[in-house]
């Protein structure tokens, strides 16, 4: 492939296509945005603007190399799979789907057409994230805990479906914790034991308690809620036998018995710069390590009802 | 390694060892038993007995080449690791484990421990399924009917753990269907939507219907239920180009329009056949495919609460 920008859709026109991936690809020289995609009329001025993925893909007037997908991921197998069918790189939003077994289809449709998908973790592009896992290589792990408190009501205003079956509730927040842990931990981790509390009106749930161990023995804590008001919460403190890491602030800040260090959210720009070398290098980079710790965790929590949660904002 | 049998140990000494295990291994020339593993008295005449796995492996006076673990699914990690970390080859029974994750672990601990580790499908071995998957190899897939209804009070009388989280409910019948299927069907499958009937006083499901969707667009409908009296079901229906292939007796007999075919039980015959293959080989086989749509189902599944189930049983 050329050095020319790569020639990129944005599907889903949602919160996170504008706050996230328009300024990302604006700033990253390897890209250029060639078209967007959405049922709405939200659109960028100077921009060529389709109502749906085929029409885009069926206009033989514009060029697009990838589509980045920021749909619900219910909704995203299925342009996941047209792009990729038509020879488009496929960049996965999180979740990269409402299943594990779609993911694994799309990993092989993309290696029959021979060309990139990447299932996007954001998280893992927050500052600390790789200082903590150089920091973490040798250490003996003793214990994790793993806190992410938030207030859904200003995170997730009027989402209805993050609520539905196939959205994860707090496991939507909390994925990208998952998502942080499966890359600065040394050793694999699975699920022993959890409980997750279910609004009596809803399918997804609000909180989940989650025990999780390594393959060494060492026991990992979770503690996921949407129901925190006031200071907010996305820590996860490693304690070790040099000390405590602590990964602060969604993993932008690290504190180890060294000091702290607290760098600039480039989070997406990670993503895009990481995107384009997979495209050029005709490689794809698909791990689902932290939806599977999900879906175990769906398989095997007790579940608990409570109350009834009302999105007072809409 | 030689053509000595292969020293196997049983590890929980319940229905499902004593009804297929242990005649399995008398009837193969490749095995012999060594010994037993259960906190219950449960034993065979002439076999040495253990109280636990690691009293048998610490015992130098009895030699184990590999185990067989025949214990609930939310324990078999630990036994599988300290078999597998103590050399040992393992054979896992349906489910392989409680998570998918703890699975992916233990595929790594035997890599590293280089032996065997076989996940056994025991449906997979009915001896309908091969011929079904050789039928169906060509066939443009219409549409595919998965039925399995039967009465979980004849079949599972008493066994509390299926209900606990982390059992599978209705889905321990219904992940051998999905073995099959995804054994027999020529293209990948994917989770579209269901829905789970969870009785109130239960932590797993008593029936499910799921709709499923193969990559080329063949709809794959699945009826569990548990709560089937009189005749009992376990039929898998594939309509096609070239005609209706039917799967019906758990994979034992197969109907095409070219004939029926019923063959005798050997379903434990042909797993232990095919350990025994992988023991001589140096190789494994963990196929969680079955376990990964099953965790999709929980992951994305409506939930219904309908009326407690009390097991009359006890």
């Amino acid at each position: 492939m050329s050095d020319a920008p790569i020639r990129i859709a944005v599907a889903g026109m949602g919160k996170i296509a504008h706050d996230q991936h328009l300024p990302a690809i604006a700033g990253d020289p390897g890209f250029t945005l060639a078209a967007t995609v959405s049922r709405s009329d939200a659109r960028v001025a100077g921009v060529p603007h389709y109502r749906s993925l085929q029409a885009l893909l069926d206009d033989d007037g514009v060029a697009v190399d990838a589509v980045a997908l920021c749909t619900p991921p219910q909704v995203r197998y299925d342009f996941a799979a047209m792009a990729l069918a038509r020879g488009r790189h496929v960049f996965l939003e999180k979740p990269p789907g409402a299943t594990l077994a779609e993911v694994a289809a799309l990993e092989r449709h993309a290696a029959d057409a021979g060309v990139t998908l990447f299932a996007s973790w954001h998280s893992r592009f927050a500052a600390g994230v790789e200082p903590a896992r150089a920091w973490l290589a040798d250490r003996r792990i003793d214990r994790v805990s793993v806190v992410w408190r938030e207030d859904v009501r200003v995170w997730h205003p009027g989402q209805a479906w993050i609520w539905e079956p196939g959205g994860l509730g707090v496991f939507d927040p909390g994925i990208n914790a998952l998502s942080i842990a499966t890359r600065i931990l040394p050793r694999p981790f699975f699920l022993q034991s959890a409980t997750m509390a279910m609004p009596a009106n809803r399918a997804a749930p609000i909180a989940a308690d989650l025990h999780f161990r390594d393959t060494a023995g060492a026991p990992i804590e979770m503690d996921l809620d949407w129901r925190q008001t006031g200071p907010q919460s996305w820590d996860i403190i490693v304690e070790t036998d040099a000390g405590t890491c602590r990964l602060s602030g969604g993993g932008a800040t690290l504190t180890v018995p060294g000091g702290t260090e607290r760098g600039e959210d480039r989070e997406y720009a990670g993503l895009y710069a990481r995107f384009g070398a997979l495209v050029r290098a005709g490689a794809s980079d698909v791990d689902t390590s932290p939806l599977r710790l999900v879906a175990d965790a769906f398989l095997r929590a007790r579940r608990e009802i409570v109350e009834p949660f009302e999105d007072q904002s809409r």
